[in-house]
């Protein structure tokens, strides 16, 4: 009995798919990318309280940004152009590495878990309570998977595959009795865009164990080259709305938070960086000191000597 | 008698070799660049006191990111693909070069000395009576191990380690009785972190002697590929705890000493760093002494000079 569920290289793609993956590879590094940027220039939206949340998932996606750059250039690598543009794009000598992914997971997924800790802003021995059960449960989620990834035989994947599915459970059962304890003292206005979080976080995460086991599936599509297109794209879109959007939203909730815990607040509070990153923090809508005092922010000696005696 | 202990390049290694050490150069290369990040984005959620202590900690963790850069570059090089994905990747004719190691060593492991003792905040006779010891004897340890690191040679290897060691050994002295007796000062909320955190930096430096044994101990494992593999893996994981986790421990003490001296301040307080560094520090809820002192914070010097009296 042959236990070697497929070859996990695909011999060669289309012209057709390896554009696809070529441009949705592409895609993710944009949003990624961009969506750092934005979380980190609009750190100063939200109250200090939530900036720590917004720095992580920024940093979330700048970690995405980075494998997302390798995996782009190890598919150029792996499945270079062949004879004329309409050529089927052959293996390579190179491997199509899926180790990079199991790679950024692992520094991500305990992050989002973080992240998402850390914009309910709860008392320091909640969170802790919290986060000592989360992170190590998510490190080891991805950590049992990856074994299974790289091997070829069916049993070492469902094996691997069902261990790592433990601690998984486990999350769960954090996530949505544990933490449903703490939901009750959020504000109302943020409670049901914490409850999608929770649900996007693990919902999102479906779509991993579903490529997972495409090699067990078995049969020509999902062993082939058509397997190797949707597994990609569903990766892809998945790392998209699980860390991109997510953090996104994250940033929303602490923008609601912000605004309800210090109603004085608003978008009108914010300082601008410019290009060459020194803040243009004033705005009409300022008292006189706090121009003076955000003035004093970019010329830290002159403020210095106007400190009310 | 040959006192040839092995050579040590190690003429191929196996596809699965070869993508485990890429993954991990990665992995540390991920791990050392954003914690760096994280670290200068997040300085002011600490008070001004202890931001040279986080500075100093991304700048280690940037350091080691690119000589991760330069070992991922090199690793490349040296064992390109075989004719097939699943080839053997034979060594080149270029040499993967373990003296970028000591080169990051030489920098950073003064430099973890340096954030120890920063983040404790002695006095400043203190301090520097600390790193008049730790940081020449750091340096000399690195730079006695060089020699005895590029030697093919048993006897030569013996001497040099051997020679190391006495500023090792002076190290854990200064870092156990010395350091010892300023321990009896800090908060006892961060004695246990501080205690742990000494215990880490010598514990995994435990982990460079070994690796750096393993031609003299022999045999085929030690002096083949999977020694090689095990030794990179020693080295990227003990690095990644050593220096990224290292600091993240040394940004929570900081954070947890920021809230004890300043118990207005909490995550209430910070300002975020724009790109080039300049702080905006202006905020609409702020009292105009506080928005005075975040200002002041961009410039350490005038920042200490007006403590209440």
């Amino acid at each position: 009995m042959s236990l070697n569920a497929a070859s996990a290289d695909i011999p060669s793609l289309s012209a057709t798919s390896y554009a696809t993956v070529y441009n949705l590879f592409s895609l993710v590094i944009a949003s990624m990318l961009f969506t750092a940027l934005f979380l980190l220039f609009s750190q100063r939206q939200v109250t200090p309280r939530y900036r720590n949340a917004i720095v992580v998932s920024a940093i979330v996606c700048g970690i995405a940004a980075y494998h997302y750059f390798r995996i782009f250039n190890n598919f150029e690598a792996s499945y270079p152009p062949g004879a004329t543009v309409d050529s089927v794009h052959e293996l390579s000598n190179v491997r199509f590495n899926e180790g990079y992914r199991y790679v950024d997971w692992l520094l991500t997924v305990p992050l989002l878990l973080i992240e998402t800790v850390a914009v309910m802003a709860l008392t320091r021995g909640e969170s802790k309570s919290l986060l000592v059960k989360l992170v190590p449960a998510s490190a080891l989620m991805i950590v049992l998977g990856y074994p299974g990834e790289i091997s070829l035989d069916t049993s070492t994947r469902l094996i691997w595959g069902t261990l790592s599915t433990i601690p998984f459970l486990y999350l769960l059962y954090v996530l949505f009795v544990e933490l449903s304890k703490s939901l009750d003292r959020q504000p109302p206005e943020v409670v049901h865009t914490i409850k999608m979080l929770r649900l996007a976080l693990v919902g999102l995460w479906g779509v991993y164990p579903i490529a997972y086991l495409f090699p067990i599936l078995g049969g020509d599509f999902f062993t082939g080259e058509g397997g190797f297109v949707l597994k990609q794209a569903g990766y892809s879109i998945a790392d998209i709305l699980a860390k991109a959007a997510f953090g996104l939203a994250i940033y929303k909730v602490a923008r609601v938070k912000s605004r309800l815990e210090d109603p004085s607040r608003d978008e009108e509070h914010a300082a601008v960086p410019t290009v060459d990153g020194h803040a243009s923090g004033s705005n009409g809508a300022r008292s006189a000191d706090e121009r003076v005092a955000a003035a004093g922010a970019v010329n830290g000696r002159a403020a210095s000597s106007r400190r009310p005696a």
